[in-house]
This record gives structure tokens, sequence and C-alpha cells, in this order.
């Protein structure tokens, strides 16, 4: 294992969280501190600023303001969506980070983000080693849906699951507050794995959560949920019923999609949109139940509520890409970095390296046994599972009374 | 000014506020202490419990779970929307109230809640006023909408607008991300004032807020609004525009009611809804400019989120109710409790006492010389308003990761 000196850059790519600032610190300062590392470079909108040769010069920001990433939510680099075509399709872009990469005498390549990113990270290793250009490339973790595969569980979801379960307490207070009851229909992101709507379910766990939880994991039967709905409505004389954005009829036709007027909105383009579930199912479960309904959405709130973080998971998030950037060094490359849960009571996840082409475009769902079969809620595994994820507060510093976030000054590296 | 020995009633009234349950504890566990009241009521659900005699006998509440209140949001007793009839009309309700506080020999009404809960609490005072029942009658203020007359601010909009200030600088850092940008659309309570939409003025102060600020003191053009969200977006690449619930044109019609089939949503009794303002004025944008739009409701959470409440606000809260009750006791009645704020660069609000009369029903709404004549915002006037009531962190004891609410054990009253 050779000493491999050169310059760094990293990328922060995807739906943004609250977290990923925090991994952004964590491969920042780790690697202004790493003797082999020449330059730190840090992407303008991820894999983009690389091709276009956009990067800041990470070493020209203040310590305090890199500090302050830690709490400072979304992508401080600008993100991207942008995928890669596969080298043997098309060599443009590889041959264009090539030039880039021997210009700088870049040799260390992370990437932080989801599935997608770990995809473009994949295949950047990949055509370098082919290319025979030395260089270290590591995946940095980072989703709020939670469904990257190989490890026990990714940055940004503990801290979206916080804020979930939190603002779901609290709706749980408000929306039963009258003589008069509601139901109420809180829509959470993911489109395709339930982690961040089975959060709610932590809600539940402390006697202020949904009567009913839809994940996309499990096809939804309008019926069948209307039927029960309006049962604990009568019962009780109000209802909480949480859904995932991505559910589906057993045809695959999203709900969303549904029924109603409400629901036949279309884009400028004419595609159906995602989003609007909660109006949608709230304005259907109205007409049949006569109730007053109120359908509410975290929306973008979710994933950037850095005032109302996990601790846990902004420390691991740091760690992430702190150990990144030391297992690079070390000569380690061609890996995502993954968390392993120790067996045992007490909480403990240790850092594993996990192939990136085995992660690269693999999602991981919940497991249906940990879904009760009566939609009510989730099994006592995954509240093992999820509660030592939530653990601990981080807030951002207040300033007058607000936060106060990382202001970096992103000077442009000279070409 | 003679002592009078009696029970003490309270009910909360209205929508619910992150801060409403720290009056109900200042009321309380004043009351509790107080030698001339024998014995503290809570209402169930407002009025209608003192209707209905149905309250619970507050001494039989834990002191923990009592103070647990200061930290609990919305409405621990249950809250009501019931418009009394004035006595002259019909007298039904006040015989059955006279009837009820004779038999438990209440002689102290306090009652937290808004312009429609003053009106209650003013028709109580002066009924019993006028059929020579002795008895203090005391308003405690609440509203995240800061309308009511009289007082500098009300208990729970400080809170609210820390919330949305603070959801409001996430949104920014989030929405703002990609190197494509959008055109995003914040939507806010606040039906007939803009004093819950200002607040994200606050986050603009910071240096993270909306491009354009939307109140209902002032009509919506939407040719106009169209015109300089395209404008924006064109010379920045993003816009964030802010807008209250209850904006309307020029000729009194609400803007959620606008031209789009999007706006076309009926209720199942043929009524137009409001609430979908975002995602009415997104597709509109989305029409007019091509941008890619996202409309985000903050709905419920503003008004709930005891998680990011301002410690300014939870105090004045408590000593609001606090001293109602010793007002009262000390011999005054048929008041608001109000606050005045002291000239001069350091904040210091002093409580004063307003006559039941002058505040029930009257909506203050925002000087108009506050606001900027272009929508870009609110005047230096408004900042040195708002800052001071969020000053402070209060947030709810955590217990394993969440927050711990206040339980009440619910004992109903011996009747």
């Amino acid at each position: 294992m050779s000493a491999l000196k050169g310059a760094a850059i990293f990328g922060q790519s995807g739906g943004p969280t609250s977290v990923i600032n925090a991994s952004a610190a964590g491969v920042i300062q780790e690697a202004l501190k790493q003797e082999n590392i020449t330059a730190v470079y840090g992407m303008a909108h991820g894999i983009k600023g690389a091709l276009t040769e956009n990067f800041y010069d990470m070493s020209k920001e203040d310590a305090y303001e890199l500090d302050l990433l830690r709490t400072t939510p979304s992508s401080a680099l600008g993100s991207v969506r942008y995928k890669l075509k596969h080298f043997n399709e098309d060599e443009t872009d590889y041959k264009k980070l090539l030039e880039v990469f021997k210009k700088y005498n870049i040799r260390y390549f992370f990437y932080n983000g989801g599935n997608d990113s770990m995809d473009t990270c994949n295949k950047v290793s990949k055509y370098m080693q082919q290319s025979g250009y030395e260089m270290r490339v590591m995946g940095v973790p980072k989703t709020i849906d939670n469904d990257l595969f190989g490890t026990d569980h990714c940055p940004g979801y503990g801290s979206a699951a916080k804020y979930i379960a939190t603002s779901t307490m609290e709706v749980y207070q408000d929306a039963r507050v009258y003589d008069k009851g509601m139901i109420t229909i809180l829509e959470v992101m993911g489109r395709n794995a339930g982690w961040l709507t089975a959060a709610t379910a932590l809600a539940a766990y402390k006697g202020a959560g949904p009567d009913l939880i839809y994940l996309p994991e499990v096809d939804f039967d309008i019926d069948d949920f209307l039927a029960k709905a309006e049962a604990i409505f009568k019962k009780n004389g109000n209802c909480i019923v949480a859904v995932s954005e991505g559910i589906k009829d057993k045809n695959g036709k999203y709900i969303s999609e549904y029924g109603s007027d409400l629901a036949q909105q279309k884009d400028a383009f004419g595609h159906s949109q995602l989003g609007g579930l909660a109006a949608t199912l709230a304005n259907i479960v109205k007409q049949r139940t006569g109730a007053k309904t109120r359908g509410i959405e975290f929306s973008l709130l979710q994933r950037c509520a850095a005032h109302c973080a996990s601790l846990t998971d902004v420390n691991e998030s740091y760690l992430s890409g702190q150990m990144a950037v030391k297992y690079a060094v070390e000569g380690k490359t061609d890996y995502m970095v993954g968390f392993e849960r120790e067996a045992g009571a007490e909480y403990k996840c240790n850092i594993k390296l996990l192939p990136l082409s085995e992660v690269a475009n693999t999602e991981k769902k919940i497991p249906l046994e940990w879904i009760k079969k009566d939609s009510s809620g989730l099994t006592q595994d995954f509240i093992d599972y999820a509660l030592p994820l939530i653990q601990g507060d981080s807030r951002p510093p207040m300033e007058n009374g607000l936060p106060r976030f990382a202001k970096l000054k992103k000077v442009l590296a000279a070409k």
C-alpha cells in the first residue's frame, strides 16, 4: 500500500438533507489535515462542477464556517441530478474528468449521496481503474430515504425521522383538540421505500402517533383504508393517518393520481404530479365519511429541518466523511463507507466498507415482517431499529433568535 | 375592593398554539396558590365544558405534569369554536352558565383565546354584571395571528413567528441547491392579518428569506406578481415567495380560488376551500414561466411546533395567565391582560389591562407603512418590532429522543 500524494475533490449530489453538510465537514476537515492531500476542492453542484472545472478551494474557508457545516442543512456546495452514461456507451464525460484530474493532480475523489450518486461514484472509480489513472475513490452515504443497500442505515435518515416523529407528535396534540374531531392525513416523503413514513410509528410508540400507517412496500387498498379510517373516526372521534407519497394500488397506480378531480392535476406537460397525495386522500375521505379532514404535507421541511436534527445522525454523518478520507489515504478505494450495528441492547455502530458496485442502484426496503398486517403501524423490531438513530439533539448555534448557518466564501480554484 | 372567595374556572378556546398551555399553567398554578380561590376547574373544550358541566378538577393533577404544560403544544383541556349569542337575543346559555356558577360557587372566570374568545369572555362578564352575580372575569390573550387589539402583541405569535422564520431559512438553503433553480411558494396562515407571513421577513433579514412577500393587508395583483417572480427567477435562477393564505385581489376574491383547474377545488358542500393556495400559485407560475415550482404549506405545524418555540413567548404566556389570576384576586374584572412595550432600544413589556369590550372582535392589522410598496418585504420597523418576540429557545424536555408532553389525568369535578 503506497502513499499517494495529490489533491482531493469532494462533491454533494442528489436531494439535500439536514446533515449532508456534516459529512462535508468530515471530509473537508480531515482532508485538510492529511499530509498526502495537497489540495482540497469542493465541486460546485456535484459532478457537474468537476466536469466544468467549477470547484472551490476549501483551504480558503474560515475554520469557524467549516465547523458550522455540521449544523447547516442542505448542500452548501450545491447539488445536482446528473446521471453519467456508462463509459462503454459514451466516454465523453469520463475523458473530461480524467483531463481535469490530471490537470490538478486530483488523486482522491469523495462523493456524497444516495443510490444514483453511488452509481456515479462507481462509474468514476471503474473508469479510472481501467484507464490506469491511480486514484482513490470513496462514496459517502447520504439519503433521508434510508434505502441504500448494505449499510445498517444512512446518514440523513435519523434526523429526518426525528423531525417527522416530533412533528407528528405535535400535530397529534393539535389535530384532536376540538369537540368535533377530524381525519388528518400526513404525507411523508418516500417513493419506493417507507422508512420515513415508518418514523411516524415512533410518535405512536410515544402515545401520540397515527392510527394508520401506509408504506409503499405494501399495495394500498383504498376501500380497506376508507373502511378502517371511518371506523376509527366513528369510535374515537378522530383519526390520524400517515401515508408515503409513493403508495400505489395493486395495479401499480399511484394513489396521488386517484379518483377525484383533485387527483387529475397534471403539470404543464401533461404529466401527473406526485405530491398532493395528502390533499387528494383528504378529499376522498371527506366525500366518503363527511368528516372534517385535513391533509398535511411535511414537504421539504423534513429534509432540511436542522433545528430538530439527531445528534447521533450528525456525529455519524461527520464520521462517515472523516473515515472515507482516512481509509482512502490508507489505500482503500472503490468503496462506500457504511455502518454495521453490533448485536446487543446497547446501540453501537461500526464503520464498514462496501464495494461501490454492490451499493450502486440497489434499493433497500423495509422488511415486510416489520409491517403490521392491519396497517396500524410497525412492529417493535422497527422501533428497536429506529429509536437509537434519533437520540440526542443537534441544532445550529442561535444568533438573535434564529439559526446561524455556515457562510462559505466559495473561492474558485485557480485554473 | 373586597376579598371574593370562591372557585375559579378556566377555559381554552379557538385555534391552539405552541404556548396556550403555558398560559394555562400560569392560570392554574397561580390559582391553586391563592387562598381565596377554593377550587380550580378546567373546562373541557372551552365554554362548552362550562355549559355542560364538563370540567376537570385541576388540583388532582401532578405538579410535574402541570409544569410540563409550559412546553406542551395545543390545548391540553380541549378547545372549541362556539359563538355565544348576545344575551339580549337568547339568554339560554347564560342562564345555564349562571346556574352552573352558582352550583359550584364559581367566582373567577378566566378565558384564553383570540378575538372570538374575548367576545365570549366579554359577554359572560357583562351578563354576570347585569345579573348581579359577583364574579371576576379576565381574558387571557392567545393567537398566533397576533391580531388582538390594544396589546403590543399576543402570546402565541412569537413562537409561530420563530418557527416560520426558522423553517423559511431552512427551506431557503434547500430550495436553491440545484444547478437548475426553482420558484418556491411558501403559504403561511393568516386570513385577514399578515403578521405570520411577515415573520418570513425575519429570515430575509438574516439573509435567507423570500424575495417577495404578500400580505392580506394589500390587494394582490396576479400579473404584477408573475412579472416580478419571473424577473427575479431570470436574474437569480431562483425565487422564493411567501404568501398569506388570505390574500385577495382588488375585487375581494381569494387568490386560492383562482384560475386554474387546481383552484376549482370545492368541498363536499360546494364551498371553495382556503388552503391549497401554495399549490394553486405554484401551478399558475409554472404555466406562465415554465420554471420548476414547489408549493409548501406550513399548515398546522406553524401553530403547534413547541420544539421550536420562543422562550420570550413562553414566559410571557405564562405571565399573562398568572397575572390574570393575581389581578382578579385583587379585585379587577372585565379586562383582558395585554402587553405594553416600553420605549427604548432594549425590549421590555409590561402588563396592562384592557377593557374586554374594547378588544372583543376588533382585528389589528399590520400598519401599511411597515409594508414595502414593491412587495419585497417589511420595513425595519417590523423587524424591530418582531425580533425581540422570538428571542430565547424553548423546547420540551426530551425522553428517548422525542419530546415529553404533559399528560393530564383530567379528573372530572364532582357534580
